[in-house]
């Protein structure tokens, strides 16, 4: 198929510039359809489908979700799991409904098994049924899946891994006291069947988490809301690896705290059973156990476009560029599908978080609708909280990577107080730093403490994304008021003391 | 007097670098003292003395302040007044015992009432006697004065300006009864004598505070504490002016929740009594009154230096430059009393504020000490708390100061919520952010809400300091966690917004 474009008042062949399509017109001149095509209805898929829509009325937008659950907040779920957040629903960012009404053709349960680049065409397949969908342009939105790999035995019943809203339903579910209030299945979309079986299950005593990450820690302090006896296992030596040693001893300690038994650098190699999970198997030892819950990782998504000429990149995702297009015209990728440009090596990464998700997609949809936009780049700026313990990371914080992206990393960690010393309610703050030896230039941070801790993140990541030298963070006028900061709030301490390590040597 | 300095093996006579100054020669070539003078025992005062004493050990430092009271945290006395500080010993950083085992030679009750730049001369009083104070360096910390002008019977009893520790602990005694804890005397530098007449008196019931700035909106939230009838009289339409109108709205509304009657755009003229306050009288109406608070404005002391040649910048306060050097050789200033360069206009500015006191003089002992050090730039960060409400604002949010500064400002507020919509204790978070037309440069910003509203101000200051687009905040990768902030923080909405408005246009 030859695809031709209306370019003003010519018809070309090959356009390069996503703003200028107007309309796809076949060889006979008559208009076909030249929709963008949405795989995956999540939050990039969704933030390019409405933003595309809002900007370009006239243009079609078909999204295509193989599960269905569409539009919900993945990061809640542990808030589920806890009772904190009341309902499933609460969850959801857009109802299949409110998208519908923005124009956005929505086809759940459906899922695209095949991409052509060069006929602009995807495969589908729903109940049995197979089509062929063409696009005028394709984003590819497939999110990513939480790995059990190598760990033998997650398919027992009573394991979960921690993707997914009917995982979540399943885990609350049985935490549930039966009497209490029934089976909680209110959402229409949730796995009902799964819902009741774990419901009428007696609920677990001990638990296990694996993999002491995100969702491993605040799945801590939700089984421990639950009045349950908590075992979490980590292979590396520390919490959060992501988030450094400050953090990752921090967050220990206040889980030991709150009656978490920590196994670090503990492999747990098997879970074992008839039928339900029974005892977790690690370094050799045997734990009984009625509930595990496995977070060790996800991996891209990207199994759509192996084989079509897509090309992934070295972290596995798919490969883009700055505007989120892929290698092949008219493809774009983004979420956690999706590889971006990292803000202080410049270089691709991997990061699927999801206000990267968010912001490609709607910079995705912009360009489609014909203002070119950047996707933006990606500094791995997190906040967690386990307990009372607020934690944020961003940049680069490990040395050996910061060398391998051609930098000389200096570290300092500090601790200082939160407010004015004689303020009630100051408490410790420990900032790490890095910044590189010979530009000064700071590449990446780590923040914990009790008190607003994880907001003040977002004062490093702000200056990672301006490039500023730990001298120049030492100078930056923060706010100081004595219920919020003391003069030198604990950011600009630890830029002084980092600082000064560099005017010392 | 003919200084001669000793500058590696030679002797000269004119140095303009400050940290090549070794050691002050007499003619006849014996050493004489060239201690560093610091005049006002504060924060710029006693950051400056004990930077240069810790890199310089074997330097003189001599620190001269006219009253009893040195280190003292200024921005406390609210909450001192209010009782959520217990002593106000607490409120001082550092001691008088403490100073002087840094080395420091500390004067106190001691003024300095005259300076000669030629003879490198300070001139003391003390005690009824008079000496001369020779100096290699003189640092300038004389603060400043809160102002009571043009209000008449401000030196009535029951009349409080909110400027150092004595006023506050006489209000403390006046508020609190008789009978409760007795005479409030826990420091030692305190006047005993106004505090005995304080406690002695019948409390106050009725109580006004004259002004809305930052010191009479935490006063009113203090005074309320004591359960007192508070009315604020403040002659601008709104409060906290400095914080642009969105803050003033979201403050006014806090303090009336609160029960505190708020008398807007409304003049006091007068304070009437015998003796003792009895009446202010306001756009012609009396109020009754037995406790009035004045916080309208403070002014920089610059007394000391008038006609020395030392000189003045536009605002009133001492001109320096970007080391905290004035006009005359050897003369630094810095504090409340000082001028510094504003980070947006790039101007000299007065912005007497605690960081800024600290960070100066922090950075003129060092210079002073051989490595000359900026006293970096002033953006006019601010935060402050009136009951649950929090602010921040900082950089330039004024359109008419924009204007003048050669800017074309583009104002945007939003509203957005601090956390994810379903997470408990999500609240309103309204973010105003001021931008150059041409430049699309962020020029200042503000931010008022319930939930960690203040602490996020620093993402603003720090974007000022990194002089970011708005384009370029837009695309910041600030942190995301259901408990902390939302995918989409109420500061990348705001940017988001007001950029729209500029691709609009």
């Amino acid at each position: 198929m030859t695809v031709v474009y209306e370019f003003g008042n010519r018809y070309v062949t090959q356009l390069h510039t996503p703003h200028h399509i107007v309309r796809l017109l076949r060889n006979d001149g008559t208009r076909m359809s030249d929709p963008l095509v949405v795989v995956g209805g999540d939050a990039a898929g969704l933030s390019a489908a409405s933003k595309c829509k809002r900007d370009d009325p006239e243009r079609e937008v078909i999204v295509y979700e193989r599960g269905r659950w569409v539009s919900y907040a993945h990061c809640g779920t542990p808030y589920y799991v806890k009772g904190e957040v009341e309902s499933l629903s609460d969850l959801l960012t857009l109802s299949p409904t409110a998208i519908e009404e923005r124009g956005i053709t929505l086809h759940r349960e459906h899922e695209v098994v095949d991409v052509d680049p060069n006929a602009q065409s995807v495969t589908v397949q729903t109940n049995g049924e197979t089509f062929e969908q063409p696009y005028g342009d394709l984003l590819v939105a497939t999110g990513a899946r939480a790995v059990s790999e190598p760990i033998t035995g997650a398919t027992l019943d009573g394991v979960f891994t921690l993707h997914g809203l009917d995982s979540a339903a399943a885990i609350r579910a049985y935490l549930s006291d039966p009497s209490e209030d029934g089976v909680r299945t209110d959402s229409e979309n949730v796995d009902a069947a799964l819902v009741r079986k774990y419901a009428a299950a007696t609920p677990p005593r001990s638990t296990v988490i694996i993999g002491g990450g995100y969702v491993g820690v605040e799945m801590a302090e939700a089984l421990r809301e639950h009045g349950l006896d908590v075992h979490l296992f980590q292979r590396p030596n520390q919490l959060l690896p992501p988030f450094g040693d400050a953090v990752g001893s921090g967050v220990a300690e206040t889980l030991r705290e709150n009656d978490v038994t920590l196994h670090l650098e503990t492999e747990v190699e098997e879970l074992v059973g008839d039928g339900c999970v029974e005892a977790v198997v690690a370094d050799g030892e045997r734990f009984s156990v009625d509930l595990a819950l496995v977070g060790i990782g996800i991996r891209p998504n990207t199994s759509l476009v192996e084989g079509t000429g897509v090309e992934l990149g070295a972290s596995g995702a798919i490969a883009t560029d700055k505007y989120g297009r892929t290698n092949e015209p008219h493809v774009y990728a983004a979420g956690d599908c999706a590889e971006s440009r990292h803000a202080v090596t410049g270089e691709p990464d991997w990061v699927p978080l999801g206000l990267t998700a968010n912001r490609a997609g709607r910079a995705i949809g912009q360009t489609i609708a014909g203002t070119p936009t950047s996707v933006g780049e990606v500094a791995g700026t997190a906040a967690v909280k386990a307990f009372d313990c607020e934690c944020g990371r961003t940049g680069i914080l490990d040395p050996e990577r910061a060398r391998a992206a051609g930098f000389d990393p200096v570290t300092e960690t500090i601790t200082a107080s939160s407010r004015s010393g004689y303020y009630p309610g100051a408490a410790d703050t420990t900032v790490t730093l890095v910044a590189d030896r010979s530009s000064g230039r700071l590449l990446g941070g780590s923040i914990v403490g009790t008190d607003r801790a994880a907001v003040r993140i977002d004062t490093l990541a702000t200056a990672i994304g301006g490039d500023l030298t730990i001298g120049e963070l030492e100078r930056l006028d923060l706010a100081y008021a004595p219920p919020f900061s003391p003069v030198w709030d604990p950011v600009l301490v630890a830029a002084k003391v980092l600082n000064g390590k560099f005017t010392d040597e």
